[in-house]
């Protein structure tokens, strides 16, 4: 089954941008995701296409119209009925690895992106529109997310990355960081590969990764160790919450 | 000065990319940023042009060299010493908007993007180059986080958005996440833009932005709402004492 994006979007020509090459854009070649893109200004009804309007109560910049984004997210559903609607936002559930797993299982994504100021907050309310943020960060708009969501879902597709490449290994399969890599040449500018790792001893290679992953999680991630560790939580996290929505 | 950005990447064609058009493309063509590409396969030394090779202790995928890498990083600082160099990779330091913003004060940055299954480590031991994460999921390369961090950078450079979106109200800049949005229509299939913003009272504007703020903070993200509020959250809400306090 073709796993189907569609993007609604001022800027339809950003799409699909970078993953038109490399691993995405040889399985877009493939067939394996298909992309459609849907300009919001055509769901604008007044003459001058307008889709965004001075925020209620004061404030620079400008909001995007809850009419607007409406009709356009209704024009999505109706394509695709079965995928989820994700709008893109700072202010949404932060995207983890199992999340994407998640959605890269299912029939798709429908993503909407924001520009100017943001959307009007009652698209959320009347519409099954969900705020998914990429980082603790500010863009400029929806769609450089949408490009790191799609790609994560993509290269999780079945054939995208081969068999031998499952991803079971990664960052955030196991609640850790990866361990460290290393490849020839054995010695670079006298540092040396770790001797373990040319003892062909599988199971003691495999438990120094495993340190390694802890390590490293401990000392960069003491949030995610936290929950690896099994250390009391007091609060759910949002990579929790996914879970328990999406089950 | 312009704000001078370097990629290091096996895809130079990806950039600028959608940081082509929109605010970050008018900017470009402004001369406010500055952008170059170095492909990393002109660093390599044999004839093939060899970027990668197999892991040191086995395991499936490549792993970028580190003597090309650092060749290629070389080469950047010896165009910018004065800027970072940041390889986007899932075991990095997350990335936030406090450091969005000081990147962005500075002379531009490096960027090196991986492939494949990462960078040999000792690229972050031989040169002063830094991991940073853009979120807490995997991409099939750095292009993308590349893409993602330079967007959040140059709207914050100086003339980019205008005086009047300084971002200073934005999410993450207090600590909290942003206040809601609504604009026209008033009314929009029978949900009403709340009423305190059509009050003309600014002071009780400001204050239910606030309240929303942490309200949306408290219950969308625990974990940025614990540092807010300077400890776990126990009883009387953030956004009650707030309020009162502002009233």
């Amino acid at each position: 089954m073709t796993f189907a994006a569609t993007i609604l979007t001022l800027y339809p020509e950003m799409f699909p941008g970078p993953l038109g090459q490399s691993i995405a854009g040889r399985a877009l070649d493939e067939g394996r995701w298909s992309l459609e893109t849907l300009q919001i200004r055509d769901f604008a009804t007044d003459k001058h296409h307008t889709v965004d309007d001075t925020p209620a109560g004061g404030g620079a910049g400008m909001v995007m119209k809850a009419d607007v984004l409406g009709a356009a997210v209704d024009a999505a559903l109706e394509k695709q009925p079965g995928a989820p609607v994700l709008a893109m936002s700072p202010r949404g559930a932060p995207l983890t690895q199992e999340r994407v797993r998640s959605l890269s299982s299912g029939p798709g994504v429908t993503v909407l992106c924001g520009r100017f100021e943001g959307f009007d907050e009652r698209i959320f309310e009347g519409r099954p529109v969900e705020p998914v943020s990429i980082g603790d960060y500010v863009l400029s708009g929806g769609e450089i997310g949408a490009l790191a969501l799609l790609d994560a879902c993509i290269r999780l597709l079945p054939g995208v990355m081969g068999a031998a490449s499952s991803g079971d290994e990664e960052s955030f399969e196991a609640g850790l960081l990866e361990y460290p890599h290393y490849t020839r040449p054995q010695i670079w500018e006298g540092r040396r590969i770790p001797e373990v790792l040319r003892s062909g001893d599988h199971a003691k290679i495999a438990a120094w990764r495993k340190a390694q992953a802890e390590i490293a999680t401990r000392s960069r991630r003491p949030d995610l160790w936290e929950r690896y560790s099994g250390a009391p939580d007091q609060s759910p996290s949002g990579a929790q919450r996914e879970k328990s929505k999406d089950e």
